[in-house]
């Protein structure tokens, strides 16, 4: 059986010893990270989540306790007490390489297995087998020091937010399901046959009605959950730091968020960072980026030369601007003497992705021009080009010429492309940026109706009201992102608090007074009893962490993550129940025949 | 439409306008509490979370404004701009009943329908009417410290466990079933059909992964779920603050814990509570109180007398002992001579709600006893239970005999009824007091088996360990309850970290090897790696906010509580859903004949 603790108190964690404690008996405890064998001595190196620290086991001092320090295997738990010293060999790359404790006492706390996967901050394991071990996983230094720096950033985000009269504020898990956006986890109901409750995708409702309330400041950090089919950077349950306020406007809460972002860095990285945060709206973020999270580290921005090959004889360009759409390049500074022919195609099979039918370029060299295309155009066409993207010798042209979205969508990502190769992403840049006045809708091609692009209860601009009965795809929105070297880190709006607005919107989007009554009746009702104009922002909690962490992705700042099928390596979840837990809840499971 | 807010910022709360602001203009926004005339003065109480300021609008002033005015109602939201000055009626009931705003702006940014429920402190509307219009009852200032309490509440446990060393982490809410105590919540998988998740009933197997993991000490504020039918203090989804340290035994884990509970009494109620607590064990607690949640702020304990009247004539008493019983009695001080014969009555059916089959008493006068039954009793056993129970003049001596556990439990409630008749619950009082070595196990009559008490994760007490094998019932855990007032506010044990004591658990609970590796098979594979000794605990926190805010129940520290059948007045959840949201979840519902 293992070793008890009685009698025994840990006085210092590995990684907080000192010169005051030399000389002095200590009690450590933590895991075996290696042993090693030195003549008549042994060396273990103790780790626990503050670093590691040296034990000696001397044969001289005490044969018994060395016979049993012999047992030692990796991963082992131990107690150890013993006397700190300096050590011969100062070990420099460590931080308590200074000091060995000379052990007086030993004990085996608890025996391991070998272990399957090491406990290093690089290993070649696959993230498979890390997840499934997840608990040694968890053992590594980085893995410790990514789940410390989120636990940082969430208790900086509460000092925050309570300093600045935030009241955090828990709502429910167990709610109704609003089906608009993503789909809902549901919960059937034991007590009521056939009803289900929903899993909240967020706690939008509740703190608008917390608005409503007289709160007039709050904040959660909330469990959200979508079942959707994951990507690399979404989890099935994520976690936002969300926020609302009462009686403000677009500028009170951009203030609040930027004072939060400057006092996390500050706190938790000591990074300074510069607010206010340049602001930008998405119409502007489209036609210099073409991306409503723009990447601003580096400029390789979109230059627009439709006008001047409006009429151009190359049918793919004028015929572009014929039907509606726009011809744009960017131009990739030295990339024409740099990049081979094999290269650009790789480029063109970029823009494809983003559905462009190809990519036109030019690469300008001393006196000479190198192109897919110059063929069809005048030199008035191609001088004016060369002059509007500032084309020197050395520079490629790229142009894709489509309908705008198709365009930008494209171009924009071709960017990113040409500066990762480029090796333009500094990592020590943090380029924070709002981006403001999105539409407030966007069309469904497939439903034929417009649709809200951010929720039904985002504000549009006061100015643009009007637009609602003339044009609605012009109407911009109280709407705001902010993004952070082109990833967007969160976003909010100000909210309608008009009933007579709400309506106006509802009917736009073709929501019926029937069906808004059935999905969101709890919040129109409250809205007629007296609402305060109000407005908001919810930050992505394990984005945020990750991209302070350095990490590649959210799975590394979430301490049992989910992968790519929903599942969970290390527990199995989901798996089967009981066909009496079933019976309770009053449902059936229907397989479908080919997953028998 | 709604008057914007355009050009106008908030410049005070109302409740936080101070002498230093008279004479200047302030800008204040809230709701109106209620509308007075004047004459040619209308008076407005404006109320925002901070308390109520009150706004005045003189048509010699402003004639238009003052019209402007007149169309108020209660719970308009408004804002207003004007002159901070010294009010002629100085209110000294009112905060701000000092100071009045002198209107030069009035801006009307929502009306309001007149609200169902007056808001205000005292309300006499229906529970359910106020949950259904939560947004309104939530107005109410008493709400709004309840809530703000609660946040404090959760704030100071964030500080002190931070400072303390404890890293929050969070844990999955989609986990595997694995059912034991209570109903787990299920939510079907789209992606593995006939597959499910559960909601966690605790983070417990999380928390000692975490363990394992070397997180040394974690913390979280964590949401829970129990599909159980409702007590009145309880909710399907309740929040506890969850702890769990390595390299622990028990007086570390109090410690930790009792400077909490100092802190967040000082720091949010100023209240300074003296550590350490008393401790009890379990064994004392049930002897002295009849409970395992004593309520120590008065005494009336329970008394044995068994030896006294074990060979009595009265086969009441005797025969229970024979049955291996026991005949215990409280002395009710004064209540003899207090009670009316209806009232003692009224005591005997207390003790039958908890099972005894009667309730025998001795009202002793001077120098006289009225009684049930002392005809029975010879004078040796009568003077021996007077003395043994400290009888006076006027005392009312109640006595139980059966099984111990249905005195303890009938004799235990019916110290509490008294005490409550008496008024000896002193609510000024806070005994705090740890319970511990609980039972390990208890005998589950159903099963015919034994089963854990706690969870089988607790650790028996070390010299314990032998009894496993020979009197399982006598083994003691090192589990630990945190009791105020007779109101358990949370609980916790060192947790098994050795393999074969756990395999040993196991067996003796009868869960197989197979059994045991399918529902919790993960965590038993991490304690192969090097298992650290730990444990922790768990507060409740809606049942600490509850007593803090001295509410009747938990209800009034939720926002958004569910009601006894779990479903929520205000949104209508749990609801139906669509059929294709069920087609995706491969489940189907099977409505019961009865109900549909």
């Amino acid at each position: 059986m293992a070793e008890k603790l009685t009698g025994l108190k840990r006085t210092h964690m590995c990684g907080e010893v000192s010169d005051l404690d030399v000389g002095h008996e200590i009690v450590v405890m933590g895991w075996v990270q290696r042993r090693r064998e030195l003549g008549k001595l042994i060396f273990v190196d103790l780790r626990d989540r503050t670093g590691i620290l040296q034990i000696v086991f001397k044969s001289e001092l005490d044969s018994e306790l060395h016979s049993k320090a012999l047992q030692l295997r990796n991963e082992y738990v131990i107690a150890v007490r013993g006397v700190l010293q300096i050590r011969e060999d100062i070990n420099p790359n460590l931080k308590t390489g200074k000091w060995e404790v000379v052990a007086k006492e030993l004990r085996i706390l608890s025996k391991a297995d070998t272990p399957p996967i090491h406990i290093e901050d690089v290993v070649d394991t696959s993230e498979a087998t890390r997840l499934k071990y997840r608990y040694l996983d968890l053992r590594r230094p980085v893995m410790q020091k990514n789940l410390m720096l989120r636990h940082r950033v969430a208790k900086v985000a509460r000092d925050y937010f309570d300093e600045k009269g935030f009241i955090e504020i828990e709502t429910p898990v167990l709610i109704k399901s609003t089906p608009e956006g993503a789909r809902d986890y549901l919960v059937p109901s034991r007590v009521f046959p056939g009803k289900f409750f929903a899993l909240p995708q967020s706690p939008q409702l509740f703190k608008q009605i917390l608005m409503v309330s007289g709160f007039d400041r709050y904040f959660q950090i909330a469990k959200c959950f979508r079942d959707e089919d994951l990507r690399a950077d979404r989890q099935p349950e994520f976690t936002q730091i969300d926020l609302e306020m009462s009686f403000v406007d677009i500028p009170d809460v951009l203030e609040v968020c930027e004072g939060f972002l400057k006092r996390v860095y500050g706190e938790v990285l000591g990074i300074d960072i510069d607010i206010p945060f340049p602001r930008m709206t998405y119409a502007e973020a489209m036609e210099r980026f073409g991306s409503d999270k723009p990447d601003t580290r580096f400029g390789m921005e979109l230059v627009n030369v439709s006008d001047i090959v409006k009429n151009s004889a190359f049918k793919v360009f004028s015929g572009a601007i014929e039907n509606g759409g726009s011809v744009r390049a960017i131009n990739a500074k030295g990339c024409g003497s740099k990049f081979s022919r094999k290269e650009i195609d790789a480029l063109t099979d970029v823009v494809k992705t983003y559905g462009a039918k190809g990519m036109a370029w030019i690469a300008v060299e001393d006196g000479n021009l190198r192109s897919s295309f110059t063929k069809f155009l005048t030199d008035e066409e191609i001088h004016g080009i060369l002059k509007r993207v500032q084309a020197e010798p050395g520079d490629l042209i790229c142009f894709v010429a489509d309908s705008d979205s198709i365009v930008f969508d494209a171009l924009g990502h071709l960017r990113l492309e040409i500066a990762k190769k480029l090796n333009l992403l500094d990592e020590n840049k943090n380029n924070f940026l709002w981006v403001t006045e999105f539409p407030l809708l966007e069309y469904d091609d497939e439903e034929k109706r417009w649709v809200a692009k951010h929720h039904p209860f985002t504000s549009p601009m006061d100015e643009d009201i009007p637009l609602l009965d003339t044009d609605p795809g012009k109407v911009r929105a109280k709407a705001y992102d902010i993004v952070l070297n082109g990833i967007e880190l969160g976003g909010g709006s100000i909210r309608i608090h008009d009933q007579e607005l709400q309506k106006k919107i509802f009917n736009v989007i073709g929501i019926s007074d029937e069906e808004a009554q059935r999905r969101f009746g709890f919040l129109l009702e409250a809205f007629r009893y007296g609402t305060p104009p109000h407005g908001g922002l919810a930050f992505g909690l394990d984005r945020m962490v990750m991209l302070m962490a350095k990490c590649d992705s959210i799975r590394d700042v979430i301490a049992f993550p989910k992968v790519q099928n929903s599942s969970c390596l290390m527990t199995g979840a989901p798996d089967f129940v009981d066909e009496k837990q079933l019976e309770e809840l009053h449902i059936r499971t229907v397989i479908p025949e080919d997953e028998k």
